[in-house]
């Protein structure tokens, strides 16, 4: 046995049984103790946006690391993008960095690199297993932090020397650390606050946002009281009889609009908002001036339990219902979002796992989709775009028999297109949409707003996706996809339909 | 006149007038700017790896530097492999950070990073621009930190609001510091050495693989000392008159069968030799026992006239020719890559530019291009695979009338399949070869070579592109650019000189 077989009976004696790879030559004594360990079910993922991005989707779904497998610092840097989403939405991965031999780093060959900087700013644990017999210690160390809490991507580097030298040791077993709870007298005192504001909020996000935590918040919504959620949430359930709490909106000037008045904002699952950008003469900090804020539960705590416990102290007894299903909107004319957004809500079957990263197409999807079935969202924690396509692999993996469909711009989607061929080899149950506006639509939003002024002939030039137009669907068949392209939201919703009905992965690019 | 302004200007003081572009939010008042400053060309690619590898491009075939706009830690993120690629090949380019508003950043909104620790080990200096008055100045320093020497990228942060406040600062000019010349004691020395050793080798890279570099090497490899170059070069002319060394063989083993019983190793532009990657029982420094390193000159210093001086002293009169133009090999039958090198060589112009990140495959398109018209080489130097296509762009936006090829293999085009939307945009002359062997068939022989063994099942899984076959003709079509697909030598031959005829980008897809 091998540090690398180490590192694989360490992975699978704590549940971590599926590794997103794109491995190189450093890597070579790990794939080959795949071979001895059928138990771990690894996905080859052309490019590593496409491993980080899938290993965040099925973190997310599993509640639980999945590994990767990354090719030294030009593989890992290659990852960042979905990993800095991934430290944003506080999703557990083991990222596995192959990295030099130790006593060869010293000669700074070629594909050299400083991983251990390099890997600092998105990883919440980082270190090197220099030896083979400190791989199984080291790795268990990895996934224990990954869990946090709140959780996070952690960095192994595995130098090739502790991967192919012999070892003795066991698998050593780990386990994830609780959540601690909210202390008692803090629910009483925010209780209490709550009483005597004038206008008193609660802002919800991560493990808040989740079923038990709607259903306890829709309570609290039940009172009275105003409950909203993050702009971006790593994974929510949605629709018809799910509680709905009022998103924080992503404009900032949209946002002090909402929250003018509140006197008191109770934080469970998430930190105090701020603005996704600084704006000239705008606030960073949302928070109304004169607003209390009151934390009942960090991020780090049991934020489901808190609000329960809000619930029974400010005698909420029934939670509130969420919408009622109505899918009755006809999708007619031009597949606007909204006509596509009225044909995902028709057709969406319960339990789908939408993954979401459709920028300025998102806004009238969500709308429709309030009633529809219900279903989850994953959202775009961390402002990279390119994870909608990715993040579906990991799902789809970590979800068998849950429909999954990744929502992407254009713009989106051109930055991770390789995982459709991980889709095809996979054979997953995917539908990809994406909505082609041939813009980054949104910067044309906030060229006015950061006060650029209006797009020139050279500043629109840098956002122009039109020239030449993408054939969305002939890249997706170029990777084993099956695509059609709508015109009309009578062809969307044809396409949309018949791919909820049928298996397998399939790309309908909407033009619009 | 704000602080985005004030950096366009003093970018275009001092030469640098071609922008590589995926700008985001943070990015806009540089956008704006741009129509104020029709001097400054911006290139948009739709993933910030194709903007790296092109202005890695760009710095190697104009010897002065682009510049990148990047969309915060993602967007530099995104972009890490290909400047780790330009690092190792110390390549001049100014990558532009967006940021978020200085005071924004303690806010901690879900695009913040630490910037500032990710460019670390890909960057030769690094500074964050605070305030508008200090942009231009710290854009002069910037600018003159790229060029080293020996040079290499750097990161300049550019924090939203110094992009938004005005500022009356004038445009700083800069220029390139000279590179030192070698001490004439430190040249008659190496030709006493020379004189009295048993068997001496000289080992050049970097710019003395450029033409007055290999002109000189050939004079001394006239007086019969062998001449070996770096198996990775940034850039290198080949072709019939022009003096070819040896080349350091890419596997150890080889590498120190070449250098057995050299006794003085001579260095000019670049350092020791040492093995691409550690295996077990191979060593990592290719010197052989007993052997002296003697340093002529550095990578820092003018290793050009080193050599110069180095002939002189060795009264070395003329320069060894390289071959003869011989193209007569006729390709017929399956297009293997000895086929298509021979079709490579025939209808090369004279004076075209190749990217090359052929991996496998490149071993049979150089020995026949050595023959071919004259033309240059722009090598992968950092091993970080997916530069071809992206560095194909820089390359054609530097040297308009050349002719510029694209080799690449399928897994590396797969890390960067955008770069073919930028330059169907642009209409950018070059033509890309896809060698699809349908796997990473280099890892089948370093399996073997890390002491791994053979690929069983599941290690076979993660070296293997054939499942589903990727259809590169339909995605280059997909984004813009003609397309072939060859299965024979004929076709191969046919779809290539009709390609170096006929202006403006093509993809050729070769199925091995």
């Amino acid at each position: 046995m091998n540090g690398a077989d180490a590192l694989l009976d360490t992975l699978l004696a704590n549940g971590v049984s599926v590794c997103f790879a794109n491995p190189g030559t450093s890597e070579m004594q790990f794939v080959s103790a795949l071979d001895r360990r059928p138990a771990m079910r690894s996905v080859l993922c052309l490019f590593e946006g496409v491993a980080t991005g899938a290993a965040d989707g099925f973190g997310r779904m599993a509640k639980a690391p999945a590994c990767t497998l990354l090719h030294l610092g030009p593989g890992y840097g290659n990852g960042i993008a979905n990993l800095h989403n991934a430290r944003r939405a506080f999703t557990p991965i083991v990222n596995v960095v192959g990295d030099h031999a130790t006593y060869h780093r010293k000669y700074d060959a070629p594909l050299n690199s400083d991983i251990q900087t390099l890997v600092g700013p998105n990883s919440i644990w980082a270190r090197s297993a220099d030896t083979a017999d400190s791989v199984g210690r080291l790795t268990a160390e990895a996934i224990a932090a990954s869990y946090g809490p709140p959780g996070g991507p952690v960095a192994l580097l595995l130098p090739a020397d502790a991967a192919w030298t012999q070892t003795s040791t066991s698998p050593v077993k780990t386990s994830a650390p609780p959540r601690s709870a909210t202390p008692a007298d803090r629910v009483s005192d925010t209780a209490k606050m709550i009483r005597s504001a004038r206008k008193p909020a609660l802002l919800i996000g991560g493990d808040a946002c989740l079923a038990e935590g709607l259903r306890e918040a829709g309570r609290i919504s039940a009172r009275g009281i105003p409950v909203f959620c993050d702009t971006f949430v790593a994974r929510q359930p949605r629709g018809a009889t799910v509680f709905s709490p009022k998103r924080m909106p992503y404009y900032a000037e949209t946002a002090l609009a909402e929250l003018e008045g509140v006197d008191l904002l109770v934080l469970a699952g998430t930190a105090a908002p701020v603005a996704f950008f600084a704006y000239p003469d705008r606030p960073s900090d949302l928070v109304p001036s004169g607003c209390r804020v009151e934390v009942l539960a960090s991020r780090s705590e049991n934020a489901i339990q808190a609000l329960q416990e809000l619930g029974d102290a400010l005698e909420a007894p029934v939670s509130e219902q969420g919408n009622a299903f109505d899918v009755s909107q006809e999708p007619r004319g031009v597949a606007s979002t909204a006509a596509c957004g009225a044909s995902i809500a028709r057709h969406l079957p319960e339990g789908a796992i939408i993954c979401d990263d459709s920028v300025t197409s998102g806004a009238a999807i969500n709308a429709a989709c309030l009633t529809a079935a219900p279903h989850e969202v994953l959202g775009l924690t961390g402002g990279a775009i390119g994870i909608a396509m990715p993040m579906a692999i990991g799902a789809a993996i970590a979800s068998p028999g849950r429909k999954v469909i990744a929502l992407s711009g254009d713009g989106s989607a051109m930055y991770t297109p390789q995982a459709l061929w991980t889709m095809a080899r996979e054979a997953l149950d995917i539908t990809v949409v994406v909505f082609a506006n041939r813009s980054y639509r949104i910067l044309h939003m906030e060229m006015k707003r950061t006060g650029a002024g209006g797009a020139g002939p050279a500043a629109k030039q840098l956002l122009d996706l039109g020239n030449p137009v993408i054939d969305w669907a002939g890249l997706a068949k170029g990777m084993g996809v099956s695509a059609f392209r709508c015109e009309t939201a009578e062809q969307f919703d044809a396409a949309f339909e018949s791919a909820m009905r049928e298996s397998g992965p399939k790309l309908i690019e909407v033009s619009l």
